[in-house]
This record gives C-alpha cells, structure tokens and sequence, in this order.
C-alpha cells in the first residue's frame, strides 16, 4: 500500500487527506490531522455511477466526518470509475443497457443487474482496503461504518451484509429487486435516504428495500425531488450524528 | 388569561413553566429563564388522543426547544382532554366509535372523522392561544413553529394550513382521508414522522397524507414500530435543529 499526502491537506481546518493505492485500487483516506496512534472508528465511502472517490458529495461527508466525529474516512473508485481504466465488460454492458434504454426498455432491472455484477468484485476489494487501512497506527482495528447513495448503495448494501466490522450504514436511492437479500442479511442500524420523485428507482422498489433491511434500528429519510436532486442540506450533519452514535 | 409561576420551574435548568388559562383553555408556557423582553420564536405543541397538554413527550419537547433553541413552547387541553370537561358531543362520538370498531368496523376513518369534527374546534382556540401569547413581553409577534403528531397531527395541520404566522412544522403518524385537503393547502417547510408498522393509519395512507403535502421544503421520516412505539431518540433534537433553521 502506498501513501502520498496531497497538498490540499490543511491542518487549518483539521483534515489530513493522503491518496493511496492497494493493488491496482485508487483510493482517498481522510484522518484528524495530527491524529495520535491508537484506534479510531473508519468511514467508507461509496460514490455514484459515473462518478469517483472524490466526488463533492463524497469528500464534503468525508471531512465532515473527521471534523464533526474524529474518524477516518476513506474512498476507493469503483471498477471502471475515476483514476482506474476502462473495464472491457463492465463497459461493453453499460453499452448494451444504454442502447436497451435509448430503445424504451425499463431502465430499473437493467441498473439493478448492471450493480450485481459490481458488487461481485467490489465487495471483496472493499474487505482488502478495510483490511489494510486498520493496519496504520492512526485508525487499527475499530468498529468502521459505510456511506453510500445510488450506486453507492447497490455495491455497498452486499458490502454491509458481508463484512461484520461495520456497526452502521447510511445508504439509499436504490431498490428492493436487486438488493432484497443482502437487506434481509443486513442487522446493524441503517439510516435509508430515498428522493420521492426518483425517476431511476419507482418509489415503491425503494420503500420495498427500506422494509426488507433486517435492522431492528432503522430510519427511512425522504425528500422531494428526482434521482439526482441535492440531498438535505442537513443529511452531512444528520449522517456524521448517526454514525457517531453507533461507533463511537 | 391568567398566568401562575409552576414551583417546578427550574434556574438551574434555565426553563420557566408557566400554566395559564385563555377563557376555558388551560395551557403551559415554557420559556428560556430571566429572558430580556423581545419577540423569539414560539412553538405551538399538540397532544396526542386520550393525552393532555404536560404529556411527557410534549413536555420533553418543549424543554428542549427552550433549551437548544431559546424559543418559546406552548401546549393547550384540546376540548375532552386534560383538564377540560368532559364534552358530551365528543364523548359521545368517541363512544359510539369505540363500539363500531369493538364490532370490526375499520377505525381509521371513524378517527379521521373524529379529528375533522374536533379541529373545527382547536384551530380558532389555537389561533386565540397566538395572538394572547404573542401579546406577552417575552414572546412578541415573532414567527410560530407547531410540532403534533396522531391527534396532534390531525388538528395540527388544518392549523398549520390555516395560520400564516406558522412558519414550520413537524407533523406525522396521520393519514390522507381526512386531511388531505389542509396538506394541499400547506407550503411551509415540514418534517412527517411515520410509524412504518402503525396499526392505526395503514401505511399507504401516511404516506399519501406526505404525498399530498404542498411543501417544497418536506421530509419524510418513517421508523419502525406500531403507532405507539417510542419515536426515536434523535427525534426531539433533530426536530429542534430544524425549527431552529426555519424559524430563528
């Protein structure tokens, strides 16, 4: 694993960004700058489809979550995303999806199909980054938490069911057809963003994938607008309180 | 209307409780301690049914908007509850309900008739209990907040509808039926709590009720449990944060 610190860190505001790669997986780590060793709850991050680690959403929560909480957070691109190259598969399907879309086809299973495949390939990349970012002396082996809409929610919903050092997860804007499962087998406490008029997610997959998350302790948050409107402007704040509550 | 100091009344928790009487209508005043005169913000409280103006949650609430806020806090008897009189026009309806839905019949839309009939009552009494308050050194004619939900919700929102000084409101646990018109009518900015298992309102009917509401600025909050489960610990302080921000 390799480190680099990124010039932007600024211990004005308190956050020390360092990029790092495991393998061939690009990532972002966000810590309390000047943060001594010892064990410290870990964020991750996942961004939208299309998107990457450093998308403004995802570095705006990021830092919040250092700044508010005192964690680390940490964001890696998804396959075929940000700094990582084209994927010939993934590619050749978000093809074919976008040619069955322009053609009238339901947009909603293609999506949903589209994530699964992802999923098969970042939840154990997801688990390896976990793995070694415990293993500096700043974060170690606390209890970590995950954040993550749309895409974000597609991959890291299997990621949540799969790997047991997350306590808490914030997730949403997706739907119950490809996801039912690992939201049965997900228990920890999850807070569910949905937007009301989500053009991509017919509302009722949503409000099926909030019922069928196995969590004794779950919210479900919805606001107006489409797939793509600005969350809350107090969901930063909101998410940094839940996740406190739950790792700290 | 007659004011008398509540012994309970605290320094050391720098919130001074007021009951007092508008006419027929008892009533509690929270307010920050040795406040300088000036307007502030005032929340108006609804109870729930069978429930009366200290109820704990309405009385937690109120504490809290005090405190975190530095706003004033209301609470009022609705007509039948607390220390009010029986009213035999109400109890007799309430009665013939109970046995209706003692025989099977469907109490969703007995309550929502009960609630219409008894908010033609609370929204003048309501509107009367702003303008007395408003009269106060300590209050002023600043802007109104409403937090109510099940019976609070159901004569909550026709007084939201109606009253333009209510700026915001945190409203839930109702259905569409028998509200559906005050929500059309409604614009201002308001968070829905909803019971996601609630026995009383079938789910699709709260979420309609949010559905219909006429807000640009809503959220929709929904949790688990029956209509009387606990609402959740973040509850009373995330609805201050967000009468903080629309009425301060």
């Amino acid at each position: 694993m390799r480190f680099t610190l990124r010039p932007e860190s600024s211990a004005a505001d308190g956050v020390r960004i360092r990029s790092f790669s495991l393998g061939d997986i690009p990532g972002v780590l966000w810590t309390p700058d000047g943060a001594a060793p010892g064990t410290r709850p870990l964020v991750l991050l996942g961004h939208g489809g299309g998107r990457h680690k450093e998308a403004p959403d995802v570095a705006a929560r990021a830092r919040c979550f250092v700044r508010e909480c005192g964690f680390a957070a940490a964001a890696v691109d998804v396959p075929g995303h940000g700094d990582r190259p084209t994927d010939p598969e993934l590619d050749a399907l978000a093809t074919a999806n976008g040619e069955r879309i322009a053609a009238g086809a339901d947009p909603y299973p293609l999506i949903a199909g589209f994530q699964a495949l992802v999923a098969r390939r970042t939840v154990p990349e997801w688990r390896a980054v976990l793995d070694a970012l415990q293993g500096l002396p700043d974060i170690g082996p606390g209890p970590a938490g995950y954040w993550g809409v749309s895409l974000g929610c597609g991959l890291g919903l299997p990621f949540v069911a799969a790997e047991p050092r997350v306590r808490a997860a914030v997730l949403g804007l997706s739907g119950a057809r490809a996801l039912a499962r690992e939201a049965e087998r997900t228990t920890v406490p999850v807070r569910f963003l949905l937007a009301w008029d989500d053009e991509r997610i017919p509302r009722a997959e949503g409000l099926a994938l909030f019922d069928a998350l196995g969590s004794a302790d779950k919210s479900l948050h919805a606001h107006p607008g489409p797939h793509s409107a600005p969350l809350p402007p107090d969901e930063p704040a909101e998410a940094a309180r839940f996740l406190a509550r739950h790792l700290a």
